[in-house]
C-alpha cells in the first residue's frame, strides 16, 4: 500500500456533512475536502450515510451499494468503505424505530431486554450495510447538569457495566460492531459542562469511569471504542497513550479498532491547545491510539508530510492500517459482493415495537403516589396538560433521528408511529372525556396559557400534566449533547403549571419526560405536591402507550431509579457512591442528600424484603452467596428490582458508603415470595489499593437489601479472610442471581424463616 | 526516654476544651482525660490556651507561666509545654487586635504589608509565651460554595504563595513558629463541602494546590505544617507519606514538625473508615508524618499498646519526638525560665490599629461606581441600611476571637475598639444627619423592616446599604468552617432589601461585609443595580473606619477582587485557571463567565496600561524582564495594582487560559506614568509534563497587562527557547519588580514610547 493508501484507511468522509449542528462544531469543522478527491486511494469509513438528513432508506442503500462497488473498482486496492452509523436509541436513519433512552435501560434493570433490543437495531443497521455503530455510551454518570446524561444509563457503574454489555452482545450478535463511548471520565467534565477538564485522579478514573468499559472489553468482546473528548489531570484522552493503548489493549487484551470522536484529533490544537497545528495533533493522536479520525478527513492527511518530513515512523500508521483492515475483514468486508441492495426493509417492525414498548414500560419510575393511581375505572373527566402531552419529540432522546436531524428539517413526516401521551391516553380510555391545553412551553417565561390549564383541570376528576425536557443539541432543547444547565429547576414555568394544577384541589398526576434527573422536592415533599409524581426517561415510540398502561393499571410500573433525584443544582456533583463525608456529615451545613435515592420506584403492590443471609466468611477472590426472600405483600402482581448493597466497613482507602453489589428482575404473584440467591464474586467489592493495584481485602462488609439504597430492610455482614487478593483478567466481574419460589411464612406473615431460606 | 514520655511529647492537651463547637465535633470528640493525668509524664502542646474562651490574658498568663514552671518541676525530664494558638486575623486571644481576613489581604497584593501584621502578631504571641500560630492557610480557592472560602487568600497560587510567606515570614521574625494550613487539597472539596473527598489528579494538586506551600516552606521557612483533614483520590493527606513526608521532607527539605489539625488523626477511624480503631489511626498518621496530635490525646496514647504488641516499631516514635524536642530547642523552651510573666501587655496598640487601618483600606475593592462615588461633600442626608451596617461581629472573619470564641459567651465585652461603619460613617461626616434601619437580618425571611429602610432612603440624598455575611462556625452564621452553602444568592432577604432602596431612586451604595464572593449580577449588571458596589472582605477592627474613609473619598480604593465573582453557585467549581474548555466554550450552552473577572477593581482615578515589552526570547530556565508603562490618567492621587498575565500558547499538557505571571502596587501622582520592570523566572511558567516532571517548556507565551485578567489592554510575546528545563529546588519561584518613573509623553497623552521605556 502507498502512503496514501494507508492513510485514506485512516480516515472517514461525511458524505452530507452540513451547516446543521449534528455534533460539535460541525459547520465551523466542515471540510473542503470533495467526495472525489477523498476516496480516490480508498477510505476507511463512511459517516452517518443514513443519519445525517432525512433520506429515503432503500434509494439510500441503492447509492451506498453503488459507491461500494466503485471503490471496489475504481481503486487500486478496491476495498470497501466501513459504513458507521449512530444507533443510541435505535438505528438514527429515518423511519427506523425509536427506543427509549438509556437511562430508561439503566431504570429497568433487565439486561436481557436490552441485549434484544440491540439484536433489533443491530438487525436494521446490517440490512442497510452498515457495520459499526456508535454505541453504547457507557459514561458513569456523575454530574446531572451535563447536557449528555440522557444518553448514560446510571449512575453506578455496575449498572452501566451489564446493561452497556448487554447492549454490545445485541448488536454484535447482528453482526454489527458496537463501539463504546466515550473512553474515558466524559462524564466527569467539572461542573456537568460539555468538553470541560475531568478533576480526577486515577484511582477515581479505575474505579468508577473504566470497569464499565473493562466489562464490555472482556465480558462483551467489543470491537470498537471511541476516545472521550476531555481531557483528565492536564492530558486529553485522545493524546493519551496510557489509556488508549497501555490500558485497552496491552492490559485488556483489546484487539479492536479506536476511533477518534467527531473532530476530536484537530480539538486537540484548537480546543486542547496541545498541539501546535494539524499535523501534531494528528501525531499524537495516532502515537496515542486512535486508528480511525472520524467523522472526516481533517488532521490524519497531514500525517503523511510528518512522515516524509522524518517526524513520523510509517510504522505507526501501519500499525492503525493493519487494525482497520483486520476489521474490515472480520466484517466481510474485504470480499463482500454489492450486486443486491435491500428492495425493501421494515426498520420498524412489530419485533422493534414490542421491544420499545416493553422497555418504556419497565424503564417507568412511579417517584410517588398517594393512592390517586391507577387511575380508577370511573375517571371520567380527564385533563391532560403540561408541553409534553402531545408532543412525540418529548417522548425521543437527544441521539434519537428525529431529535438529532429531522429537528432540521421541519414539515419532513416522523416516518413511524409515535402516539403522544395524550393520544395514547385517549386510546386507553375511549369512554373518558379527555381535554387537552399545553398551559406554557417547556422552555421561556410564557405563562398566559397557564390559566386555561387551571380551567380544564378545575372541572376535571384528575389531572395529568406531562412536563419535562425536550432534547435537542448545543443550544437546541433543554437537554442534550451541549445543552448543559446550571440549574436543575424544571425548565421555563412548568414548575408553576404544575403548581397551579395541584391548587385547584384536582388530583393531579405529574409525568416527568426528562433526560435528567431534576430538583423537584417541591413535587415529592412539598405541601402542595402532586399525588403522584412519574419520572420517564425519553421512553420511545411506545412511551405513550406505555405510560397511559401505567396510569390507568394495565401496567404495574417496575422502574427504578437508576441516578439519585439530586436537591439542587448548587449541591452537584453528588453521587450515591460517596464516602461518609461526601454525603450529609457532621463537618458541614449543606444538605445534599438526594431528593429519592438511587434504586427508589414505586408500583402498584408492594414488596417486603427479608431474611438476607450470608455466608459468615469468604476467602478474598472466592465467590460469596447472599439470600434474600422477596416477598409481595400487596394484592397485584408485580415485579421488583431486588438490590444487595455493600459497604466495605473499613479499608486502607477510603470506599463508598454504600455499593450496589446485585440486582435482580423477580415477578411474584400477589403473596408469593421468593428467594433470590446472588453468588457474588468478591471481586465485586474490589478496589484500586494505594499503590493503584486493583485488590480484594480481607474485612468486614456490611451488607442490605431494600427498596433502594437508604433502605436497609434486612442486614446481613460478611467477614472477607485470607490475603489480599490481587484482581486480574480472568477474575469474575459479575454477580449472578438464581431465583425460586419461597414457601409462604407459617404464620401467614412476613415472619423471619431462616430454615426456609436455605 | 520512657514509651510514655515520647508519647506525652507527641500530643497536645486542650485545658478549655468545652461544648462549645469551636472545632468540628469538639463537643462530641471532648476528652476524659484529666489534665493532671495528661501531663504527668510531660506533654507536647498546650492547645489554645488564650483563645478557646475568653480569659483574662494576664491572668492566663500567670497560669501558663506557673504550669510551664510545674512541668519543670514535676515531670522528670522537665520539658515546657509548646503552647499553640490561632492566630489568622490576629492573635486569637481576649482584647487582641483584629486584622482583616486574608481575603482582604488578596485584594490588597501588599505582602510587606501582611509580614508587617504578622511581625505585630507574633510580638503579642511571643509576649503571651505562644510558641506556635496556626496560620496561614494557604489552601487555593477553588469553590466559593466552601465555607472556609473566607480563611483563604485568593484563587490564584501564586498570590497565595507570596501574601502567606510574607504572612510566615513576619509570624517567625517575631520568634514565633508559623504553621501552614492545610496540607494539601482542602480547599478542592468536592462540590465546596467540608471535608468532602478531594477529586483531582496528580497535576492539579502539584501545579495548584502545591506551589503556595512550596514557596512558604522553601523561600520563607516555615517552621510547621497542619494536615488537611480531606482526601484527595481514596487517600487522607493524614495517613499519606507521599505527601507528608517523601514531598514536604524529602523532596523540600523541610525539617520542621508536621501537627494534626484537629481530631484529625481519630477522623482516619470514625469518618475516613480507612483505620479499624483509633489505635491503628494513629500508627497511619505517625507513620505518614504527622508528628503531633492536636488538639488533644485521643488516639496517640493508643500507640504504646501497639509498640507493645510488636506492630510499630518505635524508632517511628523516637523520629516524632525528635523533631519535636529540635522544635522546642529552636524555639528556647529547653533551657527558658518562667520567672516573670508579663505584668501588662497591649494586644491592640496603636501599631496593630494602624497596619489594620491600612490592610483594611487595601483590600477594600470598589467593584462598580456609577460616579456616586466618593460621597460630594454637600451630602446632608444619609441613610445607613442593612444587617450589617451597626454589626461590629460583621467586620470580622469566623477565625477571629469574636466569632470563634465570644460567640459563645454572650454579654462578653468586645475587649478592644472596632466602630461599624455606621459609627464611622458619623465619625467621618460629622455635619450631615445619618438616620439607620437594618431592615432586615442577614439570614431568615423577616422583610417587616424592608418598608421602615425605604422610606429613610427616599427621605436621603443617598443610601448606605452595608449587606452580606455573618462569620460563623457548624451552622452558626452563613460563612466560616462549616458553613458551606448550595446557593450563592446573598443570604437570607438581603438582595429584597438593596433593590427596594435602590427602586426609592436614591442613589445608593451597596457596600458588602462577606467572607466569600456573592453572585451578584444582579447588583452589577441590572437594570436596576446599585449606582456603586463595594466588596469588603471582612476588614477588621478599623474596617469600619477605612470603609467610612473610602465612601468620603478620603481614601483612593485600590483592593483587586484575589477571586472571580461568580455567576451561580450551579456554575461551580469554577477557576479563572481553565483552560479553553473549562470557560465559557462552543461546545456548551451554560455560560459560567465570572460576573466581574479576577484582578478586577476601580478607584476614584484611572489607570491606562501602555507600551507592554519583553524581550523577544528567553532560555527556558532563564528570567525575562517585561515592562510596562501605567499612568494615572485621572486627576486623584492613586494605587494601581499592575498585573502581568500569560498564555502558554501551546505545551504538552492543557494549561490555563490565563495565569497571572507577577503583580506590584504603584502610587501614582495626577498625570505620572511609572515603568514596572517585572523580572519574570520563565519558572513562573513551569508545569508539571506529561511524566508529571515540573518543566519549563520551550513555545510561544502571550502576555498581557490590564485592568484584570481579562483586560488586554497592551500585550506582548516572547518565545522560550532551548531545552525543556526541568525546575530543581534551587529554582527561583518568585517574579520581582522594580518601579521607576516614565516620562510624561512628549505630545502629552497617552502615546506608545517605546523609547521612554527601555
Amino acid at each position: 500500500m502507498t502512503l496514501d493508501e494507508k492513510l485514506g484507511q485512516l480516515v472517514g468522509f461525511w458524505i452530507d456533512q452540513g451547516d446543521e449542528v449534528v455534533a460539535p462544531l460541525a459547520g465551523e469543522m466542515k471540510t473542503s475536502t470533495r467526495f472525489e478527491d477523498a476516496v480516490v486511494h480508498g477510505i476507511g469509513h463512511f459517516t452517518r450515510v443514513y443519519g445525517t438528513r432525512p433520506v429515503d432508506p432503500i434509494a439510500r442503500a441503492e447509492w451506498l451499494w453503488n459507491e461500494q462497488r466503485r471503490l471496489q473498482r475504481e481503486t487500486r486496492l478496491g476495498i470497501p468503505a466501513l459504513v458507521h452509523e449512530e444507533c443510541l436509541t435505535g438505528l438514527a436513519a429515518w423511519q427506523a424505530a425509536t427506543f427509549p433512552t438509556p437511562l430508561a435501560w439503566g431504570a429497568a434493570f433487565d439486561p436481557d431486554l436490552v441485549a434484544e433490543m440491540g439484536r433489533l437495531i443491530g438487525g436494521s443497521m446490517r440490512e442497510l450495510g452498515i457495520h459499526q455503530g456508535l454505541a453504547p455510551v457507557l459514561d458513569v454518570i456523575r454530574d446531572p447538569r451535563w447536557g449528555r446524561v440522557d444518553e448514560c444509563i446510571a449512575e453506578d457503574p455496575y449498572v452501566v457495566g451489564t446493561i452497556g454489555t448487554a447492549y454490545v452482545r445485541g448488536l454484535q450478535d447482528a453482526g454489527v460492531h458496537a463501539t463504546l463511548k466515550h473512553f474515558v471520565g466524559y462524564s466527569g467534565s467539572r461542573a456537568g459542562r460539555n468538553h470541560a477538564p475531568v478533576h480526577a485522579g486515577p484511582r477515581e478514573i479505575a474505579d468508577v469511569f473504566l470497569p464499565p468499559f473493562e466489562m464490555a472489553v472482556r465480558d462483551g468482546g467489543v470491537r470498537a471504542v471511541m476516545n472521550s473528548y476531555a481531557e483528565i489531570d492536564g492530558v486529553p484522552v485522545a493524546a493519551s497513550r496510557e489509556y488508549l493503548t497501555e490500558l485497552l489493549r496491552d492490559r485488556w487484551g483489546f484487539d479492536g479498532v479506536v476511533v477518534a470522536d467527531y473532530f476530536a484529533v484537530a480539538f486537540l490544537h484548537t480546543m486542547h491547545q496541545i498541539a501546535a497545528d494539524p499535523g501534531e495533533a494528528a501525531q499524537l493522536a495516532l502515537e496515542a491510539g486512535i486508528d480511525v479520525e472520524l467523522p472526516t478527513l481533517d488532521a490524519y492527511p497531514a500525517l503523511a508530510e510528518r512522515v516524509r518530513a522524518g517526524l513520523l515512523d510509517e510504522a505507526v500508521i501501519d500499525r492503525a492500517v493493519t487494525r482497520v483492515l483486520t476489521q474490515k475483514e472480520d466484517l466481510g468486508l474485504l470480499d463482500a459482493d454489492f450486486d443486491s441492495p435491500p428492495r425493501r426493509i421494515d426498520l420498524d417492525s412489530p419485533a422493534h415495537r414490542r421491544v420499545a414498548r416493553r422497555l418504556a414500560e419497565e424503564g417507568t419510575v412511579l417517584l410517588t403516589n398517594d393512592g390517586m393511581l391507577p387511575l380508577g375505572r370511573d375517571t371520567r373527566r380527564i385533563a391532560v396538560l403540561g408541553p409534553n402531552a402531545d408532543s412525540a419529540e418529548a417522548l425521543m432522546g437527544c441521539y434519537s433521528f428525529a431529535n438529532h436531524v429531522l429537528a432540521h428539517h421541519p414539515g419532513t413526516a416522523m416516518g413511524f408511529e409515535i402516539p403522544t401521551v395524550l393520544e395514547a391516553l385517549r386510546g386507553a380510555l375511549p369512554d373518558a372525556r379527555i381535554t387537552q391545553e399545553a398551559g406554557c412551553d417547556v422552555e421561556g417565561d410564557d405563562r398566559s396559557r397557564i390559566a386555561a390549564a387551571v380551567e380544564l383541570a378545575a372541572a376535571s376528576d384528575v389531572a395529568v400534566v406531562v412536563v419535562g425536557d425536550r432534547a435537542g443539541l448545543f443550544g437546541r432543547g433543554t437537554v442534550g449533547e451541549g445543552n448543559d444547565v446550571e440549574s436543575l429547576d424544571l425548565p421555563g414555568v412548568q414548575r408553576e403549571l404544575v403548581e397551579a394544577v395541584v391548587a385547584t384541589g384536582t388530583p393531579t398526576v405529574m409525568v416527568l419526560l426528562t433526560g435528567r434527573p431534576y430538583a423537584i422536592a417541591w413535587a415529592v415533599e412539598g405541601e402542595h405536591a402532586p399525588a403522584a409524581v412519574v419520572q420517564s426517561f425519553f421512553p420511545g415510540e411506545e412511551g405513550g402507550t406505555a405510560l397511559a398502561a401505567i396510569l390507568t393499571g394495565a401496567v404495574n410500573p417496575s422502574g427504578r431509579l437508576p441516578v439519585s433525584l439530586p436537591r439542587a443544582a448548587g449541591a452537584q456533583p453528588y453521587t450515591y457512591l460517596h464516602p461518609h463525608l461526601g454525603g450529609p456529615s457532621e463537618v458541614t451545613s449543606a444538605a445534599n442528600a438526594p431528593v429519592l435515592p438511587f434504586g427508589h420506584g414505586l408500583g402498584y403492590t408492594a414488596f417486603h424484603h427479608e431474611d438476607l443471609t450470608v455466608d459468615a466468611s469468604v476467602a478474598a477472590g472466592a465467590v460469596f452467596t447472599a439470600k434474600v426472600t422477596v416477598r409481595n405483600a400487596g394484592d397485584r402482581t408485580g415485579t421488583d428490582v431486588v438490590q444487595l448493597y455493600a459497604h466495605d466497613v473499613a479499608a486502607s482507602v477510603t470506599r463508598p458508603q454504600a455499593q450496589l453489589l446485585a440486582y435482580q428482575r423477580v415477578t411474584l404473584e400477589p403473596g408469593d415470595a421468593a428467594v433470590v440467591s446472588f453468588e457474588v464474586p468478591t471481586q465485586r467489592l474490589a478496589f484500586s489499593g494505594r499503590d493503584l493495584t486493583r485488590i480484594v481485602e480481607p474485612g468486614r462488609v456490611d451488607l442490605w437489601a431494600g427498596t433502594s439504597v437508604v433502605d436497609r430492610e434486612t442486614t446481613a455482614s460478611i467477614e472477607i479472610t485470607g490475603e489480599v487478593h490481587p484482581v486480574g483478567a480472568s477474575d469474575p466481574r459479575i454477580a449472578t442471581a438464581r431465583v425460586r419460589p419461597a414457601p409462604a411464612p407459617t404464620d401467614g406473615v412476613t415472619a423471619s424463616m431462616p430454615a426456609a431460606v436455605s
